[in-house]
């Protein structure tokens, strides 16, 4: 095995065709991105329940590290709603929001997620990733989508409330209701309203006046920071936080710290469940934003180096103030929107926000929460989605009960329960499916070698030959149906002489399986039936040739399903032709 | 629907037929179960840590409710070696041996147990006992016996030791060898050889003698009745009592007590998990007891009556002095061997263990327990196979190290974590193999219709058409390899005009995957190549229908691949014909 650096450090594959014309391209794009992120960045913080600066800090030092080691070339890492939700969440449990602790418990999460992440890229675990189906993501994110507005009102109404499902969230802020500060709510409900106006709006009607396509979606994509400007102007010049108007305050004028993670056991034992959940659904959500961002430009994304990537982004923000980051949706799509061409650009917004930080946030003092809360608001609430439950109703009951039951969990018990019930459920019911396989009987198509089933197709047949096909691998959930199933066609009188099982659709015949078929060739046997196999696969048969079973065998292989036809069917006279459905 | 009452209480159903030819047969089959019950229960109620009539009790009723429920007509229901350990397991975390807490949280586990096996059979999960594959099943029953004779050595010994896993119990058998006693010890260890001696030498001697082969077969399995008269006797006469030989001592005279389980809700909440792995573990073990001698006279076994039998017995034996019980190998083949025709037998053994439950106890005072740990250890130690590991070694390395890993994580951990990894290993294996499935690219067999991979055969194939057969079902577990494998195939510089995808082995296509096939004729699209399916099986077809992808589809549906062949490859003169291995 041949060990090339590039491979596990892509910087050095992007950097040597790095030339004038990129640099200028990858600055454009930085300048637009770090210029979205400062509000963002702000925001998702609060949202996580730590300090406004954590927010910045997090996208610093985590996208530097993921422009060394990850292969996507427009993926913008950093703070993102669902992982700050979920960061939130974890820590929630263990201490109280503002304390020491709390902040040191996000740096630890950090840490074991990046060190999970890391792990799985080294050990080429991204599979894992793949037991997340897509419906239970959609699920998921809409579901989260929901509880991060919901958590986000308490700002808009300048009121307190609490806990992870919606109905704690919901309730507390009710309880609270009557403490609403009008002022905060008239910041709030405004802000709101204009960033939904700017989303929806704007761009056609900036359009309409005859801007280009490009400009019109970046001037929209500026919309959040207008906001901020406009409300942090009206709190400092009308002095409203001396009427209650809650703003961000004192932001300390830094770079990044250096900071530690703790290594106390019982802290990494807690934690260590919330970690992986939030490794694994940042890696499933960074990974197709990179691989649908690469797919525009024909690029690759290896799976396995991005969990590198991500797993070093994270343990950056361990180490520089941070908390959990991955690759997000909207940042990304600016950031390659706005014409970034290598993983430089990322690296040059880290420069522009590392100026942010050290010389703009003694601007932010005066940026009403409302503010932040309504960017947050009208950013997830694009992420609501429920038509993945009518498309999945439409197209399998199984998906539709996977994402029905993710989504009502998630609400109602909080994200960590309700991603993980989703993935145990769905595997569940695939298993249960499989567990009961179609299986058909099967005749041959008129004038042709194919074989189809004898309730579905015009086929010929044979009663002395019964032909089935089961469309399953044959596993140990499945091998006591097999079983029971030739035993129930073969007990009664039957004229059948020879069954021929069509193994076409089985994939794999494992060991259990291995035994029913020899209980089934046994009992067969006995009543002096032949048991005959045909189209097996080439590695199932590598496999069986392993086995006693084809030494047993009271019958024989047949490469294809015609050959067992013509040897087993009596000539033209005996055969019957069924016509059921067509 | 038509409600059958013989459907769900089968002795309606066996009853009617009911004779005098089949009762003496019942009679001679109940006499035989007896006696050879009576030392077996007692020994095993000392393995569950329980008092010695426990075992009887828990042999009583539960036969009868079973021989009203149960659809086995040879099947003998009482306490096994195995649930035997795993109540010891379970319980002792919970209360100290010999206490009255210890003796109701066994009560509770049996009513615990038996409630969930009720549910199971009414609302017809037993599929669920598929999730153990034969191999697993095989490697626990090979552990737990190697456990069960190394706890029973303390008893051949004189000492103590304790433990769930292998080490605990030989350690601290070690740590007490110094207070070994001899005399038991010589008792011990010459009912073990004696015993062994009539399992493996005694039956030829007999057969040699001229005794018939039923005969000697009964005559043999008389064996440990013969050593538990030889040693009472011997320790009685002898006053070997007085040395220290631990014996049975009294036990009350007495029909099977009306017992309460416990219904506190911190005790059920403790027992659940280890409830459900003693009814799982049952119910495969009488399972496949009462399957393997059905067969034999071609009756039929029905799983979920099976279940609500085992729940019945269960519940009868927590409320009459039992613990967890099942369908026992050893008892049921006697049974079944001295010529039981009708669950009545069982009824019949119930009755001679309840006379000897009033009558023969005070026989028993003298029984020294290092008999009964003999009869233990050599009735185990047959249940000792490790050629499981080299059967499946050879066939299937997942097989393998499902059943290494239930073998050794038994031994080391105790049951319960044996029998659980056992079961998440062979899923979580399975999943893992589905994810990166087998892809063959197929030709045509040359004369035929039948299309093979090109790797394996002589097969024509044609550079513009590449047909792919993936050999598993589409989900969301393998839905983003099949992108990038295609993604793979056509960005290369191809003369790839058309791409087939074979689905003779594709058995369900979920949600994950449809979006997968959806992005994939997208991309395919783009690249201006065609993608079409073949051999969709009808279930498969039927929900394509639902979906947009037929409607999107740059391409077509074929019925079969030889349809897509003569389709779209160009007359003779384009296709060459590979020729790799034959």
């Amino acid at each position: 095995m041949s060990f090339r650096l590039a491979k596990y450090i892509p910087v050095f594959d992007w950097g040597r065709s790095y030339n004038r014309e990129t640099l200028s391209n990858d600055l454009i794009a930085a300048v637009i991105v770090t210029i979205m992120l400062i509000p963002q960045s702000l925001a998702y913080a609060l949202l996580a329940g730590l300090p406004p600066e954590a927010g910045i800090y997090a996208s610093i030092a985590p996208i530097i590290l993921y422009a060394i080691f990850g292969t996507s070339r427009a993926l913008a890492v950093g703070p993102v709603a669902v992982v700050s939700l979920m960061t939130a969440a974890a820590i929630g449990q263990i201490a109280e929001t503002g304390t020491m602790g709390y902040a040191i418990a996000a740096l630890t999460l950090a840490f074991l997620s990046g060190a999970i992440l890391l792990i799985m890229g080294v050990f080429r675990l991204g599979f894992l990733a793949n037991f997340l189906s897509h419906p239970v993501i959609a699920g998921f994110i809409t579901a989260s989508g929901i509880l991060i507005a919901a958590s986000q009102l308490k700002h808009i109404l300048g009121i307190s409330s609490h806990g992870h499902s919606l109905v704690e969230v919901v309730w507390t802020l009710f309880q609270n209701l009557g403490d609403t500060n009008v002022i905060t709510l008239v910041i709030g409900v405004s802000a709101t309203a204009f960033l939904f106006w700017v989303r929806r709006g704007l761009k056609p009607k900036l359009r309409a006046m005859g801007m280009g396509p490009k400009l019109a979606d970046v001037a929209t994509k500026a919309g959040p920071v207008a906001a901020v400007l406009a409300t942090t102007l009206a709190v400092w010049a009308l002095g409203l936080d001396g009427w209650g108007v809650a703003v961000v305050g004192e932001v300390p004028q830094s770079l990044p710290p250096l900071t530690m993670p703790s290594f106390d056991p019982g802290l990494l034992g807690q934690l260590f469940i919330p970690a992986l959940l939030i490794s694994v659904i940042g890696f499933v959500e960074s990974i197709s934003v990179a691989q649908t961002l690469a797919a525009k430009k024909r690029q690759r994304i290896d799976p396995d180096q991005e969990l590198i990537g991500l797993g070093a982004a994270n343990i950056g923000a361990a180490f520089t103030g941070g908390y959990p980051v991955t690759g997000g949706f909207a940042r990304s799509v600016v950031n390659y929107d706005a014409g970034a061409e290598t993983p430089a650009a990322g690296a040059y917004t880290a420069i522009g926000l590392a100026i942010a930080a050290v010389a703009l946030t003694p601007l932010v003092f005066y940026l009403p929460k409302a503010t932040l809360a309504a960017t947050i608001i009208v950013a997830v609430l694009s992420l609501v989605d429920f038509s993945i439950l009518k498309k999945t109703w439409g197209y399998s009951r199984a998906d539709f009960f996977a994402v029905a039951a993710t989504i009502l969990l998630t609400l109602g018990f909080g994200v960590e329960t309700g991603v993980s019930a989703g993935v145990i459920l769905s595997i569940g019911l695939h298993l249960y499916k499989t567990s009961r396989p179609h299986v058909a009987e099967v005749g041959l198509v008129s004038g042709t070698q194919h074989f189809r089933n004898v309730l579905r197709h015009k086929v010929e047949t044979d009663d002395t030959v019964l032909t089935l096909r089961v469309d399953e691998s044959l596993y140990f959930v499945n091998a006591r149906f097999l079983e029971d199933l030739i035993q129930d066609r073969t007990t009664r009188d039957s004229p059948v002489k020879n069954v021929v099982l069509m193994c076409s659709a089985v994939n794999e015949i494992d060991f259990s399986a291995l035994e029913s078929l020899e209980a089934i060739n046994r009992r067969l046997g006995d009543l002096g039936i032949g048991l005959h196999l045909s189209e097996v696969k080439g590695p199932v048969m590598d496999r069986l040739r392993k086995s006693h079973l084809l030494h047993d065998l009271h019958g024989r292989i047949f490469q294809a399903q015609y050959d067992a036809w013509k040897e087993l069917v009596a000539p033209k006279p005996a055969a019957n032709i069924t016509a059921n459905t067509p």
